[in-house]
């Protein structure tokens, strides 16, 4: 082994959390309920993980909730878990997009904090009366924008804003992905191409809205004005599957953003570049433990997590430099954050500077107005649109 | 998201973990507690995390496990363990290897199954001790050969075992680091240089074994003789940290194994490459989500885990192809199929048909016996020695 | 050596070829003579190396061109050579971009056949120009996009031609560099800034025309309109520096083109992804002998310059695959070095210090006295041995 | 272009160059006439191309050698051309290993210098004896070994030299081809695989020299013992096609030799590792034009030819950094394309097929019509433009 791991500092209890969606047959359901034990700040107590009651009773005993504690309806839930004791204390959302709204406004009617996977909702209007409901009710809200939390991510971060790379003159942000090359039917891709579950986005709200919100999270950039052009490659499908857009920023700075489901051959390929006046960074999803390092007139250095000249920023590193990390990790290390904000909140602990990292209402409503002035811009024949 | 992911399928209940080592301070113990964790087949509810009382009292007090279970003592903890009504069923092991074999037959005499961190323990001798002694109790034990757990390193040895890769020929195995390039004094280097806590392998025992073991566990051949040569590059080192070995196998192929803890550079550079008449592998543990597959007069193919073309012998895949996975599902998999022996061990479940690929003590036995043979070899002037 | 090389078919002469532009200090006229030297398919006997005319003298000399052959001026050139009965049958242009109409133009007047740097010329009114030239005089007409010429650009677009990909979808194209992200001032950067030598386009004209035309070399689709964003990121450079394009093309394929001269740490990343509905092309120039070939629900296929599936449509192959085509420089190199030490020797030259880096008798006998000391060792059941 | 390139400084002659070997069919004899044509250093006057006369011929008209110099015995050529006033300087021997010394004893005898392709012959004593003769006779002498004269091996030599390593303390060096990895027939691998032509060694003779050369060239170390393990893995072949050695120097430092005809996918797979105590460099063969730099405690540094940081060591560096040395091959292939057309054109020849894809005014005009409709669309506002 090279050298000593963290090994998370353990709060005196763990959170009660809930879970809405994630039952027998989903995906992401179960990544956060991994996520969520990995730092081991969390219980699983209760859960609407099905509106099939059936599947919501069969998918709860799985996870070690007591029967009681099982629900098929969100809004009950909510009700009477604020009643109890010991009710939770958070829930995580992880229905399809439709349902994020409803239930997020259910359990902070009830005075539960929420984890909600990402994008936020189905526009921007009903992202507007969540931010007011957050407001109003003071609870913590967190989105689970996973790919910020990989500690090279949050290492480029760190990199743009002590200054390493100038001024910031291009982005080059891209997502293709390949498995809706063709008509491709499960559960998994029928919510995301049916636009009553999945909101007005394809492609777009599904990996554009993570791509859109990784060039943010490392550049801190606003966008002035994009440029998109968004197509259905595959004949019948209601949504966009391939989105490509230019980028102005407000700094001068120029992007360009691909984000594609039919660009065969690509697993899961969300890659970042940042450009500045004084060096430029690369960062790759598929071998998140690198990052090349590029300064002008110097060799190109190849970064790696807990290598050698990273900053503290890369956060949360649970296994030596060498050893690859993962996907799971991005998760977890989100639960903890915002573990910590909750224990702040509710037992008077000081958080980790790091909790504040976490996204939230503000990236989700920002992510909402992307999606629309893309989808503006597009069905303006592809026309200069403010955002 | 690509597509569904596995949700381990959850049993009716968690069993019950002790942990001997891993308090405070200490690398592998904060994995296996991580890895135990992840696929929530485990509840950790005692430890002798520490010989020092504070210490194991601190660390127990962090990792949720009540005070009348933290032991500083794990000849008490395996006793009165063993008293209780919910006392542990299993037992990790985590500390320096030189508490291996005692710690190991504490538990089994307690009748307490075992988990135990690699190598094995300080000898031969030793080792024969606790194979007689698990033959005796009929205990389960598992060693945690961790690299062995990855999907596509279970997906090598299956094509070795389907004959994708024809009657084997060659074995270029290497584990490069550069984390002893120089004197290093922490607590993770310092037992491993310290032959009392290491025993008589450096470099050798600590990542040597885990190449050993990995070409072991993919080609399935039985090395008829080695020749070893074995450098100590920095003064005063008193162990190995450079290992290098021509390998021949009884069926007429030939290896060479490299192993160093002074090559600068390397993080953890433990690679894979078998050749066969027909075909050829190539994997290396820093990308560990791929594999190059090359095939006489064909293009070489990339196979990614959960990709194209992959048999079912990846086994535990929890994300998507294209989500980069690491270095703790690999431990949380050992975990989870071990889980599967005890479950029909104790409560006369089926278990899943991949639980016997974890390494148990013929492995281990095997690991030791190679580094007597490795050892006896260097001290010879390096010459050719049977095993 | 993995198998017999093309020896090119050599006929019966060389072609007798002129050359305008490429005189001391220039880059790509260097380059052109070199690669009319490579397969001895051309004599180089006249010259407009330069318009000064002390130049162009010396230039010629150093080209073995015969004084009488030496010129200052294109048109003379162009003039005398036709008149004489070994003049010229083919000149190169190798000038800055503006003296490119001209001396074609020239030159064609004069009946002799062009070779032509790109971009072809300063505006398209010129262009048509040329063309009606090239089509009254019946002349031959080449333009050195030379990325075309690469085996592995040759095989993709045969394999879109051929339907390997399907119908095509998308098309990827970038050129970025990072030499301009400064201001720069010698002989390169300074013509390629200003409008009146290198034309309207920036970036656009140096490498936007070349990522231009690899893309349409590769997948002959016609752009039907294009929406472009150009950028001069450097204060005070009249022309664009950064280029991005969306692009849409007549048969429903969309594609992005980003070519940029300040994306620091880029040497010269022209890459090309084309995605079909079938399957995917990569190809990058830093890397040229590769290409990745993905196919729906296959595993990705690394093709190699002469390698295992190539069709015969990449041509010239020189070396085998897996030799860099660099091999062939290495061995000009050690002729060349050795020329310097026998030109010191035998004519009185001082030669260059790196010529006594050639490998000579020294080096062979080491090299015999390696094998025999292997060979021993070998035979005497692979023991230690002595050299 | 990122910059000038060097144009090789040309001296007042060229040398006069003949040839022993390299007929028709022959593969490295058109390398080597490829690579003195490339910088403009030699001319090619005399040949014993083979020793069957008229292939000797024939392959002397393709070379352009004039009747009267086509011999079809070496001994002859060494005499006759020593008589002639303008006879050979130096003679280049690229026959099969055997005739290596004769030919070049010929050649010294004659006072002609010598280039030779290796091995250098077929035993030390051989060598021992060239070594005299050219002793006595004060002639120069080069040996092909053409790995050590690309620009990041003699960079990496001279990091050794300056320090930049430390004490070299392992050398790591492998050579895996895989094209005998089945018995092959065909001029290529028969001489290599008969013991009188290639001499006592097979891939060892073959690849295992370059191997054993390029460490000698950049370590400068001296191996002192060596411990090597033989194979012939393909049944009925009389040679090694498999050579394992462990190395020892003289100052102590240890290292590993792999060279392999027999590793079913690999190509040209050359690659040196070296290892200091400060730091290390790696470097293959398949990506000449970089090489990575690691140093204790710092980010590992791509190298790239020609890019920043490299020293003047490297040398002839012929196109600027990020150029792919085939390059300019590609500018060699459509000079030669465009000679086919010429030839058909002037001369009636019938062109190759792929005369035609050298691009050409249409081509031309095409990238003017793309420049102006960016530029339109940019000026426009980056509106959509029709083209």
């Amino acid at each position: 082994m090279v050298g000593p791991a963290n090994d998370p500092a353990s709060p005196p209890r763990r959170l009660r959390l809930g879970m809405v969606g994630g039952g027998q047959g989903a995906f992401i359901g179960a990544v956060h309920r991994l996520a969520a034990r990995m730092d081991n700040r969390y219980d699983l107590v209760a859960g609407a993980l099905s509106s099939r009651s059936d599947v919501a009773r069969a998918s709860a005993a799985e996870c070690f909730i007591a029967p009681d504690r099982a629900y098929d309806d969100f809004r009950e839930m909510a009700q009477r878990e604020a009643e109890r004791e010991d009710g939770i204390e958070v829930c995580a959302i992880v229905t399809p997009n439709n349902l994020h709204f409803p239930a997020a406004m259910a359990m902070l009617d009830a005075g539960i904090h929420v984890i909600c996977d990402k994008p936020l909702c189905m526009s921007v209007e009903e992202g507007e009366q969540l931010a007011a409901k957050i407001e109003e009710t003071g609870l913590l809200f967190a989105l689970t924008h996973n790919y910020t939390a990989y500690p090279m991510v949050r290492e480029a971060r760190d990199m743009v804003r002590s200054g390493k790379l100038g001024n910031i003159r291009l982005v080059q942000v891209e997502y293709p992905q390949g498995w809706l090359a063709t008509p491709v039917d499960n559960k998994q891709a029928s919510w995301r191409a049916d636009p009553a579950k999945a909101g007005p986005g394809g492609a777009l709200g599904d990996i554009g809205t993570h791509a859109h919100n990784l060039a943010d999270f490392v550049t801190g950039l606003e966008i002035s004005e994009l440029c998109a052009d968004l197509s259905s490659m595959v004949e019948g499908r209601a949504l966009d599957d391939n989105v490509q857009i230019l980028l102005r920023y407000k700094n001068g700075a120029r992007g360009m953003l691909w984000a594609s489901q039919v660009a065969i051959g690509h697993e899961n390929g969300l890659k970042l570049r940042v450009y500045g006046d004084k060096g430029a960074i690369e960062w790759a999803q598929e071998h998140p433990n690198h990052m090349y390092f590029r300064q002008l007139d110097e060799q190109p250095r190849l970064m790696t997590r807990g290598g050698p000249g990273n900053s503290a920023a890369g956060g949360r590193v649970r296994v030596p430099s060498g050893h690859a990390e993962g996907y799971l990790e991005g998760f977890a290390t989100l639960y903890t954050d915002f573990a910590d904000q909750l224990c702040a909140r509710i037992d008077g602990h000081i958080p980790n500077a790091e909790a504040a990292l976490v996204p939230g209402i503000a990236e989700g409503l920002n992510g909402m107005r992307f999606i629309e002035a893309v989808i503006a811009s597009s069905q303006r024949g592809a026309s200069w649109t403010s955002m």
